[in-house]
């Protein structure tokens, strides 16, 4: 089928031939600008480019200019100003935004992003199947040209280990299905790869289904060297976006894969990457992406701007990273007909920035239409209407009405020994202890004094009621509760406190509000995050969920001395039971190495 | 459907993965080398590849190699030799070669090419669509991957005009049908570049069909400049293989168009071009081409090998040069998950070459076989079966009963003022005079003392016996008659000779063996190479046919000073109606820039 920005229109194309040719006036003529090549590595200096439809016609000397323009001709003056392609981000979850996709593309063309590759697993694992067309659906039709990977980790692990409630799967039949779309380009990221190195059916069917659809496959590999990236490979992933030291992303590109370079909220490998970019006078298979970018970083850093202006920063030529950044990507996607460069037939995505050795986008077309001039918005974006399954995707059941947080072990006095998960902010990785606990009346008690805290894990989407409890140790905080519906990948109701009543308002405002983060302190609600859509993402406008992102970050410090964002990523991965030592779900304690639920008590003592 | 060698098998995988990881032995370990990364501009020292089934599982620290050889493995020693990606050719007409998909396969291969694209527009000038299938039929399962381009002019001249017989068409239509092969992987050369910049909708038709079949569009737009080439490029075709100097390769670069520098028998622009290369640290969009390469230069000069070798001794990096005629191809046929880079995952084509700085290929694998070792070779290349109606394509009618060659404008002697092609050998241009030539019983002669000999075009498709005369000056051709099957594009029957019984000669014996070329003096034939495919190509082994070639070359050169390709080459272009500025065809003299057919005689005079 092909993307759809791919599809050839005789009459597009015809309108677009004769106004190259001069016979038609142009849309739009930018002129007094110097036009960035990031594929042959130059500047155009005293050109004009035509703009007709939604494609360019022409890049045209100044003094032949005058004959495309007519009455109707919109005429911007550059002000000497530098243009290049939009940005293209070929990995991101726009759920880690929390905004919407309409939301997510208002800023980010706001930035000079004008194209992404969004991989929206966090959503396939709340909503499956649906959740991912819902996705597909209210990201196609924006001024952000949003494609998709389809996930293809869909349960994160194995349902046949009972790890974890996975209520939806996404195998090789569904990704055929869902291949049917005109804005799905890829096999999203396939992180399984113990099931790639071990040849596991499973996995090359949707490798093989991939190949047959024309996907594009996205790789996820961290850490693998030697001879099981090579097996990684030979599967058929060539690219890889885990990449975190020199020699890692060296190795990798050696054999022929795609480095994806990530600078983004959660992941900041270009400082060490860059290396490898100031090394080589090209790297071909080279490409900058996000992977996780957060609200906040959004509005006070940018998106693929802020990357391409830190490579700068690291040493970079501007025009080379501008090409990690537009071109290459084009390429990797097999589409340089159509974006990454500023030519003839291209779509007319262009970015304006005064300088080019801080790019600082202030005008933004996209698809020939005029998105940001002079920083101003000039297009609405309407709200997409999400249907109700999708704003409600809060199911405690029984959990809502009677929730508990302390686990019991009879009725006496005493001390039970009990796994505790071990955290250091900052950290993905836990460590598995095990504490000794007082016991009042069967309770076993969270202890302040030792930073040991009550954690509790609900299925929130089938209203099952099950839940789990366990303690957390580390975490460092300092206010009463905290409770989100975002905790990977199964997005649970996590929730973390001091004690049960304050972890209790916690949950009944997620319930109450459907879906979200929640502080609460003395009994009461401090901040919140609303996220609405699957519990995941708010249907606010982006600087609503700025503004409410900086509130909790500014309420956390403030008051408690506290940095919201490592209690927040801390607890969206205390539930995965991938990454070691010892997690919690919805089903209890995990041992991750051993791939089995463990109790929470491993012995009683009785006072 | 995706072209073949893009099919995923998930048993194939299954073992190239465990393989990778050591769970199963190579079939085939090539140790000490040193192997060439095109992708990384980087030699790699002290490492051996991989083979399994027909792609390379891992490229492996030697010392790390043992694991992977069981008894059945077989060991290559490199010597030390360099090992880097077979080539790739973007675009070549196998039928200038002489040689049939399989003979061309045998030499190719020979010289390190293992993928080409091949545009059989000459076949599908005689045989039309069924001449397309045959030859993507016979290109199908041979050790060189010969990919294809449908052809997009077929005819070159609009049929309305009657400016030729022109058998065969092929529109937008049959274009979407012959799509479904699954070595299609192109549209033909856009040369009808008028039609283009003028948004005809005949064009336009089949650029939406190449795009709706995922087809790469093969541009050809010889000196476009400035706006027509803008208007070329938006029509969606985004490469050229016809610049021949540095400014219109460079306009064409910065439009964002592939860059296919041509360096074969017929053009070499390489000299022009390569300054574009070593201005520039790095090309994104330059890719090595053959185009045309006849028999004589694959065997004595080579084919990619050449070019590679050229681009050398023009000063480029050696590795540079390598990545002009692997890398940048595979990418530009969005490819390079499979052929291009020497990598797991990647298709097993591996050529070895003692020094780098001279590519001299010893050792050719292709698909994971070893079809040349240290020069041998090692396979056989079974002769296609051919059918019947593929084999007689020389039907004459009336025309070879009875021919005519010289011209009758009644039954005076006199003079006759005569339109007269003049040509310069090793130009495609020709110039119209008007040469006063003694009529004789009726009859026009032909002149020795000015260089004026008579030709003659026939219909040899359809049996109609329809034919015209002519005359042709300047072509300096010593011996009594040359005939030939290939005449751009329709490939009628041509032939020149000083007088009728040496022509009748030479037309006789085309019709006996069904095509070729043949040179006849005293009534006698002296050479001929016979090319019984189509009336193009030969089907005898490519050993044989340049045998045959070498012996035209040196008859002619030894006995007569001619040079046999200026010849052939002339008269294989005096027949195509498009370029400026009189032709003729099977319909008569034809003023190229009119459009229209002129009378031969102007004006007689009797004496």
């Amino acid at each position: 089928m092909g993307i759809f920005f791919t599809r050839y229109s005789i009459e597009e194309r015809s309108r677009l031939v004769e106004a190259a040719a001069g016979k038609l006036p142009a849309d739009i003529v930018i002129t007094n600008v110097n036009i960035v090549l990031p594929h042959t590595e130059e500047i155009l200096e005293k050109h004009s480019i035509i703009v007709k439809d939604r494609r360019i016609a022409g890049v045209v000397e100044d003094e032949l200019i005058s004959k495309h323009i007519s009455r109707e001709t919109l005429i911007i003056d550059g002000s000497n100003d530098y243009v290049f392609p939009g940005f293209i981000d070929l990995h991101v979850h726009i759920e880690s935004s929390l905004l919407d996709p309409v939301g997510f593309s208002k800023i980010a063309l706001k930035h000079g992003t004008t194209t992404v590759v969004a991989d929206p697993h966090e959503i396939a694992n709340v909503l499956g199947v649906q959740g991912v067309e819902l996705f597909v659906k209210a990201s196609a039709n924006l001024p952000l040209k949003i494609l998709i990977d389809l996930p293809s980790c869909v349960p994160a692990t194995d349902p046949a280990l009972r790890l974890e409630t996975t209520p939806h799967v996404i195998s090789d039949k569904e990704i055929e299905q869902l291949a049917c779309f005109d804005n799905i380009v890829g096999l999203g990221e396939v992180m399984d790869f113990l099931s790639v190195t071990n040849a596991s059916d499973k996995v090359l069917r949707k490798l093989k289904v991939a190949s047959e659809k024309g996907l594009i496959v996205n790789g996820h590999a961290p850490l693998l060297t030697g001879r099981l990236l090579d097996a990684y490979i030979s599967a058929g992933i060539i690219s890889d976006h885990e990449s975190t030291t020199y020699h890692e992303g060296l190795e990798k590109l050696r054999k022929g894969m795609w480095l994806y370079i990530r600078e983004g909220s959660a992941w900041r490998d270009l400082g060490e990457l860059s290396k490898i970019l100031l090394e080589k006078s090209n790297c071909e298979l080279c490409a900058f992406v996000s992977d996780d970018v957060n609200v906040y970083d959004l509005f006070t850093q940018g998106h693929v701007d802020r990357i391409v202006n830190l490579a700068i920063e690291y040493g970079l030529d501007p025009i080379k990273a501008i090409k990690y950044a537009t071109f290459n990507p084009a390429i990797r996607l097999h589409v340089e007909e159509h974006i990454g460069v500023l030519a003839p037939g291209r779509i007319a995505d262009i970015v304006f920035s005064k300088s080019i050795k801080e790019i600082k986008p202030h005008t933004v077309i996209s698809n020939g239409d005029i998105l940001y001039y002079k920083g101003e918005l000039k297009k609405t974006f309407p709200r997409y209407r999400y249907p109700e399954e999708a704003l409600n995707t809060v199911k405690l059941g029984p959990f809502l009405e009677n929730p508990s947080f302390t686990p019991r072990v009879g009725e006496f006095n005493g001390v039970a020994r009990v796994n505790t998960i071990n955290v250091q902010p900052g950290s993905a990785l836990t460590k598995r202890t095990v504490e000794e606990l007082a016991v009042e009346n069967g309770e076993i008690r969270s202890d302040p004094s030792r930073d040991i805290m009550y954690v509790a894990v609900a299925d929130r989407h089938r209203g099952s009621g099950g839940f789990s409890m366990g303690f957390i140790k580390g975490l460092g905080f300092k206010a009463g509760a905290i409770a989100q519906t975002i905790a990977h990948d199964t997005h649970n109701l996590i929730t973390a406190g001091w004690n049960p009543q304050d972890m209790n308002v916690a949950v009944k405002e997620i319930a109450r509000i459907q879906g979200g983060i929640v502080v609460v302190d003395d009994g009461r609600v401090i901040a919140e995050i609303p996220l609405r859509l699957a519990g995941l993402m708010s249907i606010e406008e982006p600087e609503e969920v700025f503004k409410k992102y900086v509130n909790m970050v500014e309420v956390l410090r403030e008051k408690y001395g506290l940095n919201f964002e490592s209690y927040f990523m801390t607890l969206a991965l205390i539930s995965l039971p991938v990454i070691p030592e010892i997690r919690i779900t919805d089903k209890g304690l995990v041992d991750v190495s051993k791939g089995s639920l463990i109790p929470l008590v491993e012995e009683v003592l009785k006072a």
